[in-house]
């Protein structure tokens, strides 16, 4: 190993270049950025008093969800979590069944099958998306599956493969179409987990209106925040009147009588936190070409390192570069943990890919094929400070 | 029939009495009030910039609620639900056990016991609290259920029944000491829904520091409100480590890692609804002062009228008068509609007490005791407009 190559030197020609970004002093992973409307809605929302469950900044925000994503509908709920949970019961998720995921991802994918009593599947990457690689997944399922009464059945667990749940990773579009293409001729339900790809496209549409249902996030960490909130996205009007009913705690209503006709959820988006995504959707145009000029800040300072690139949105996508990404070249696996301690040690915040699903204790012994792409990329993946303010217009 | 005890008699009588408490023109069953803090602390929210689940209004939060309450630890969670879910796990409930809950409480009670997967087991109320009754309860269990390994199981349906969840209605105490002993007696974990009962005390000791675990709601209709909250309190540390282990995804802590050991919930706080609540909790003293008045003027107002009474706070207990309660005489149950009917037209909002859980469909087939208290309550009980706001010094 020479020292150009070596981890020590890899690792500071990677702090140098975050530098030339994000410059001096500490720098945090991912901030929010309230410039805009923020204070001034949540003081209508507080001098109106209805900072709960009614109110119009729900139906504001969920309209103006729909309009920006182009799904006919959008219902906001307390989490992305919450979105996927309901989401998933409404994509007809029963007990015993398995829910193709991705082993790349967060674990509220994992979670969300998991409240359903079902079973996570977990299928492998693909290096150009960072998504479920369609080609891998299909000839595995044509190995390992049968149909059974027009369902996928898993031929070594016996139960049926119910679902498939594609997540954007760090905002970058899975290949949908090929997705679609394995959804459809598999019998799957299609459900998107685009908690991280608000404002991503696949050829012009937006990320979480392709499937059957798709979710959101606004986590505090996301590109546009309502401290904690989520949506799911449908075109389906019924599935959107019976999200809206699930997620209200399934009462029927009525002038005063409490029924409440299936088991149903308290995860309606409180009004005040309504107020505060109404105001960040506002920005969030501004937002997505930070990010894409942040990328290309970050692209030309990483073309002086040789052993590590920014990964880039794949082809015919739109990428809202949530999370900038720095790909460790393959023969530099073992220098991610030199890396991640050195930008750290200098205040610069980054992080590793989450630890990969089928890796955790809860999920160890779920069903899964083949993950090779995956666990090449969990050792060289590292996610670069991202916030907006690093390259926004009039902040630079 | 005579005309002093028609329904029509009657109903007239109720809305004249609320007249004279409430005033003239809409009044709402109850409104929050944001005099205090609410604002400077959400400015300062948002200037940090730390508005989700990260931050010092969360922690503050816990620490005041412990305080005020007197349990050891408080973990701040994003709605009651959810914090009934977590205690309820905590409390050790599994797939298959049976929970005993009344069959008078909001459908959140139950719900919570559906998403362990367990069964609720429904009780009947007394009629001098609104709460489970243990006397009847105690007797009903003699009967049906026996002793195996240590566990009290359902003789009819072969479950374990695991846990007592007792609900303070309306703010006031359950015969708390009656239940434990019950517990007690029947090797059955205590956990106390105190959704409805911040500011109330049995005996000097606050509700929900009772049982192994309790919970609280802030909801946007409670005495004080976060926009949508809860919390779990306990006197055991590591059931509070492990409450905030689990509502926060069950990630282990590590400088960049993401590892979680078991199925975790998004269910922590955000720290702009803790915000909320660090400035509504500084206003409770006062708003609980506001309530006991509102409760002396319609007890007065109500002196007047024959058929009906306002509900007072148990002996030996202080209640927060959370919402304030019309019971009809047993003379009169028929009249419950025409007198909704009435008000509600006048524009005097008020509300029955919530569908019994055992008529509701999800749980019509659920295992349960006579519930004939329960059912002549159901007959009987109206709340009445119970904002703070129509007592509260200086606003009068």
């Amino acid at each position: 190993m020479n020292t150009l190559t070596s981890p020590k030197h890899l690792a500071g020609q990677v702090v140098d270049a975050i530098r030339t970004v994000a410059g001096d002093g500490p720098v945090a992973l991912h901030e929010p950025r309230f410039a805009g409307n923020e204070w001034a809605y949540l003081k209508e929302c507080l001098d109106s008093t209805f900072v709960s469950s009614v109110g119009h900044y729900v139906d504001r925000f969920e309209t103006e969800l729909a309009a920006y994503t182009g799904a006919r509908h959008a219902v906001a709920v307390v989490n992305g979590t919450a979105a996927l949970h309901v989401a998933l019961r409404l994509a007809g998720i029963r007990p015993d069944d398995e829910v193709l995921i991705p082993t790349l991802t967060f674990v509220a994918t994992a979670n969300a099958v998991a409240y359903c009593g079902a079973t996570p599947h977990f299928v492998d990457s693909a290096e150009n998306t960072l998504g479920m690689d369609p080609g891998e997944l299909r000839e595995y399922l044509r190995r390992k599956t049968d149909f059974h009464n027009e369902q996928c059945v898993n031929r070594e667990t016996g139960r049926v493969i119910r679902a498939l749940v594609p997540m954007h990773t760090f905002g970058h579009p899975a290949d949908i179409e090929g997705l679609l293409a394995v959804a459809h001729d598999f019998k799957l339900a299609l459900v998107e987990d685009a908690a991280e790809s608000l404002g991503s496209t696949y050829h012009g549409q937006h990320t979480g209106t392709f499937g059957l249902l798709g979710t959101l996030s606004f986590n505090g960490n996301k590109t546009i925040t309502t401290g904690g909130g989520g949506a799911i996205l449908t075109n389906d009007a019924e599935l959107a009147r019976h999200a809206r009913h699930l997620t209200t705690t399934a009462k029927v209503p009525h002038r005063w009588e409490y029924m409440h006709d299936e088991v149903g959820y308290n995860y309606r988006l409180p009004n005040i936190n309504a107020a505060l995504g109404c105001a960040q959707l506002e920005q969030l145009p501004g937002y997505l070409l930070a990010k894409r000029r942040l990328f290309e800040h970050y692209r030309l300072a990483f073309e002086e390192v040789p052993l590590a690139t920014i990964f880039s949105e794949p082809a015919g996508c739109q990428s809202n570069y949530w999370l900038q990404t720095l790909v460790l070249d393959e023969s530099a696996p073992d220098q991610r943990d030199a890396v991640l301690s050195a930008t750290n040690e200098n205040g610069l915040m980054t992080r590793p890919v989450w630890t990969l699903m089928h890796k955790l204790p809860p999920y160890r012994e779920c069903p899964r094929m083949q993950l090779a792409a995956a666990e090449s990329l969990e050792r060289r993946l590292i996610n670069l400070p991202s916030s907006t303010h690093l390259a926004i217009e009039g902040s630079e």
